[in-house]
């Protein structure tokens, strides 16, 4: 039976974090709101199961997984569980919650991605939050995008296994999630990331040696990748953009 | 061999979901920072691992859990280590997923409660964002207490198992999140808390049990219980709060 990922349809978002997974894997699983409405799929299906009254523990917002009976919330949650059976966590147990820390930590990285088009409420538009976004957005580029990188940098070249693996000594679900924020942030913020590659080799080695295999590259030119867009999460607004610190 | 606990000294802060966890099970711990500098503990000890030299993968910030080896950082992944060892967690698998769903979701609504007061930048004073943090406040009070209390109200009534358990049929680490959300909600916007009871009848009878357990109620009343104060997440600013919606 394959997996079912709902998340919003037309974004990448935080779904994109579980797609690169999937996909990384060859894994048989259905993108739910982006199949024709009915027989389960389309957006009213992942609405019917957040609304709950079929769920004990319904999801508070996408993404989720479903695999079979099991529904899984949350991007680090879905990657714990999906790692192992597709062979893209370490084996090590002690590494699993390694990689389940530097994992939440990109949560929180992806959140504050977020919050500079909406520093100040979700339900308003960027556009009614503009000088906020403005004043966050200098200071995640002086501050947060080197204080994150710099970490993620720090703990990647200490890794003794691989140059390109960011926890044990094979490919995990994390390495797919930084290939994603190196990927976002060259979006969202080009003129803030003009020094990156030369600031963060190790980042950088890592983004292109995922870019490079042969089932992430055949995703990335697939229609299945949805392009970054101003309705996702890395969104490229160039009054929010600044040269790097 | 004791937990060690590494968290800033002088607040609750993210330490408190783990403390409240390791007080409700009676287990040996060490609370680092607070002890006497030296002889592994205080502050430095904490700066110490966060640089990182000893440790393959360092926590890109507290609070973080030290058990022999293993170190383990962000307070969900903390706390999906520790739930079985204290007989917090439920026992069933596909309900563990779902505790750390629930958890996740408190972990996403306390860095919206950290962002009331620093809606812009962390690395600034709270006074020089107080417009911006005013405005942050009305969405949060208005828009999302409601949605994310709302969500638990219905996932807590919605559990077949007990009336105040919000996931299997005993007391998890997430209750005891619970009950701590509840606790600082109601430090920090006394005004908007004014009809949570009433609106939150489940939530208020798990936050009443809670309490009364005798672990946390000896806990709360020790010295080892920090008080609320304006340095850690849930701050009191009487200008940021207003009657609920």
């Amino acid at each position: 039976m394959p997996y079912e990922l709902y998340y919003w349809d037309g974004i990448q978002g935080r779904g994109e974090f579980v797609r690169l997974a999937l996909e990384e894997a060859g894994a048989d699983y259905i993108d739910v709101t982006r199949e024709p409405t009915g027989n389960g799929c389309g957006t009213p299906a992942m609405m019917k199961l957040l609304k709950g009254a079929e769920l004990l523990h319904a999801p508070f917002a996408p993404p989720f997984l479903k695999d079979g009976e099991l529904v899984i919330s949350h991007v680090a949650n879905i990657l714990l569980y999906l790692g192992p059976k597709l062979g893209l966590a370490p084996q090590d147990e002690g590494l699993r919650y390694a990689a389940n820390g530097l994992q939440l930590t990109i949560t929180d990285f992806i959140s504050e991605v977020h919050d500079t088009h909406h520093p100040i409420a979700t339900d308003l538009y960027y556009e009614d939050q503009k000088e906020a976004a403005k004043a966050r957005s200098i200071s995640f580029i002086t501050h947060r995008i080197p204080k994150f990188m710099g970490y993620f940098e720090r703990v990647l070249m200490k890794n003794p296994h691989a140059e390109t693996h960011i926890v044990g000594d094979g490919l995990s679900y994390v390495d797919l999630s930084l290939f994603q924020i190196v990927e976002g942030l060259k979006y969202a913020f080009p003129r803030a990331m003009t020094l990156f590659d030369q600031q963060y080799p190790a980042l950088t080695a890592l983004h292109a040696a995922v870019r490079k295999r042969s089932n992430i590259a055949r995703y990335l030119s697939s229609p299945r990748r949805i392009s970054f867009n101003e309705s996702g999460i890395f969104r490229h607004y160039p009054e929010l953009d600044q040269d790097p610190a």
